[in-house]
């Protein structure tokens, strides 16, 4: 009974909230001075209790990705002194990790935190949620997503796939892998062994490289076997805690593949609209809670991991012009590629890159211009 | 008194129908404004409806600052179905802009929406919570203040001052401002009048120029008559409003003393401590996407803003490496100086130095090399 009119609410409610969000960043005072959503008389009789679980495709291990989806859910009970109640499961425990965005749309679980782009073999269109290479940093993604209409162009596309997304943590620039050897030219490119998925994988393919696909666990000995030449995993505070300096010392920078690359909670499209207004407000505001919160402990752990990798002897080494020209070349050429036959992809691409240049123009200003600076200085 | 009429009516009226909202997260004990309502026992037992007033050191028209403020209350109002009740006031509706820190220090307002830096009047260690020259950027900031313990060093020396902060917003690195002429070597600071406050103004003052303090309704006709050489605001978003660009075309880069200021949400510590657990949870998520929020829709905004100001023929200027380095001397010198007669400063300088160091380390490799690349190729 209560329930229905919260499903009778929700609809609006959804609406209501978007609406309120964004009216306070608008250009005019009548948009800014729209009032919040009334409160719901039918809600007299309390709100329910309501238990969802969340997948989330990241092991334990990985703690900063995965205390965030701790973070969202922990702050869930207490706005909601423990009504609205979300347990995370780590990857493989009740679905596998890269099957979390299926298990919410089919319903098994409610929602999931997961990255778009492990499921660019259903659709190359899902980089676009989380990085495609030579795309956006993380503060351009908040912007989009945030304020670009982004959020809108993903949310259209995913509804296909029976989710709703939110931003839920950003990593920022990754870093380009561990090598055995210096990569130097664009020779040194052809026949590396190269652990790396997605797109990124398929650039360096089409520059020669041979991409693996290899579990985590196994980046290691293949690495130190010689199975492989070279392996990506994410960034300091991530990779030091598997080692790979001891068996491939050089250290590429930047992961030009995955510059600012968002995870998201996916809520299954159902689930969400039977949630109480109230429950719909306090999960957009915590996960914009845990989504800041990734990034800011990624960028505390980061620079004192950094420090102990190189008073281990690692090689820091930054991937040549050479290189880093022809990868985004040859970006280029596979987006235009998949543009012509994925109107998907074209839709959000064409969008995409003219607020990508739009970004960039802005960003080499101010903020690049200080930031040189103080690194010259430190 | 105000708060005492709010609750006595919202016992009979808003409350009734708003508790709902987190009637049912009634786990609290009874709170005082619960009021005696006969035929709802989960009125009885629900949450108290809180009324409170913001004071914003900002005026509407600043809708990118403001809007953050109205986001938190909105936000919270949905969360608590209109339980938790914020009236946000523009600056100077109920508090002059920049005393807005003392009325919440007085329990006048229960809150704020200011910058810390407005305050180093009092003491100078009040910059650190929205940014000292040459500090940290916008994404550094996070991470120091999430993860780095700057919230504590902060919070132990807000205590004096009787409230409690939290991150509300930040509008990355802001521009060093319009110029009726080039400025290209330290001669030509030596006599600039120019609009700027704070310890980015003692700097210039060092460097010969000769700081002045105007409200923002002023800069225009002074800039325009020739009062004032120079006046810096925030960045093209903001300052295209103004119109600086007509009187003063050389824009400047970059605004070397607000790297990543962080806007401030403070609470009376006495009423944060009364709030229903419930309520700071809340609070806490909601400031968070508040924060996120006005970083990135300046983001989204400024690059737009920086395009139709160039087509309107401004001349965009970096800071000459002399002038970057003398001011980044000057700040050096000013800071031991302050060290060594205020202990406050000296214990957040010291760490925070340690902190900015340690992070320009890290993000001259894979943010700059990733950002640089992608600069060059737009």
């Amino acid at each position: 009974m209560e329930r229905r009119s919260f499903l009778k609410k929700a609809g609006a409610g959804i609406a209501a909230g978007a609406a309120v969000g964004l009216a306070a960043c608008g250009k005019t005072e009548q948009q800014q001075a729209a009032p919040a959503a009334p409160a719901a008389p039918a809600v007299q009789t309390g709100l329910p209790s309501i238990q969802w679980r969340m997948t989330s495709s990241f092991p334990k291990s990985i703690d900063t990705l995965y205390g965030s989806a701790e973070l969202l859910t922990n702050r869930l009970r207490e706005i909601t002194g423990g009504k609205f109640d979300i347990r995370v499961f780590p990857a493989g425990e009740i679905v596998p990790g890269l099957q979390a965005l299926d298990a919410v749309q089919q319903g098994t679980v409610e929602m999931c935190h997961s990255c778009s782009y492990y499921y660019v073999g259903k659709d190359k269109t899902f980089a676009f949620g989380t990085a495609v290479p030579f795309g956006l940093n993380a503060r351009q993604m908040d912007a989009w997503i945030i304020g670009g209409g982004g959020q809108e162009l993903l949310d259209e596309f995913y509804s296909a796939y029976n989710v709703y997304s939110f931003l839920g943590g950003n990593t920022g620039v990754q870093m380009g892998g561990w090598y055995r050897k210096q990569i130097n030219t664009l020779e040194d490119i052809k026949g590396l062994k190269i652990r790396i998925a997605g797109i990124g994988g398929e650039i360096l393919s089409r520059m020669g490289a041979i991409p693996q696909q290899i579990a985590g666990s196994d980046i290691y000995p293949s690495l130190e076997k010689g199975t492989i030449d070279a392996a990506e995993w994410v960034a300091p505070y991530d990779d030091e805690k598997l080692g790979f300096y001891k068996v491939a010392p050089y250290y590429y920078s930047p992961g030009w593949w995955e510059p600012g690359p968002v995870v998201h909670f996916y809520v299954n499209k159902a689930e969400w609209d039977k949630l109480p207004k109230e429950f719909q407000a306090a999960f957009r505001a915590a996960s914009r809670e845990a989504h800041i919160q990734m990034t800011a402990m990624y960028d505390h752990k980061n620079p004192q991991a950094l420090a102990r990798l190189l008073a281990q002897g690692v090689k820091l080494q930054n991937f040549s012009t050479d290189i880093m020209k022809k990868a985004y070349e040859v970006s280029r050429e596979l987006y235009a590629e998949e543009a012509a036959k994925n109107p998907a992809w074209a839709k959000i691409y064409g969008e995409f890159e003219t607020y990508r240049k739009s970004q960039n123009a802005w960003f080499s200003v101010a903020e690049a211009g200080f930031d040189r600076f103080m690194q010259s200085v430190r």
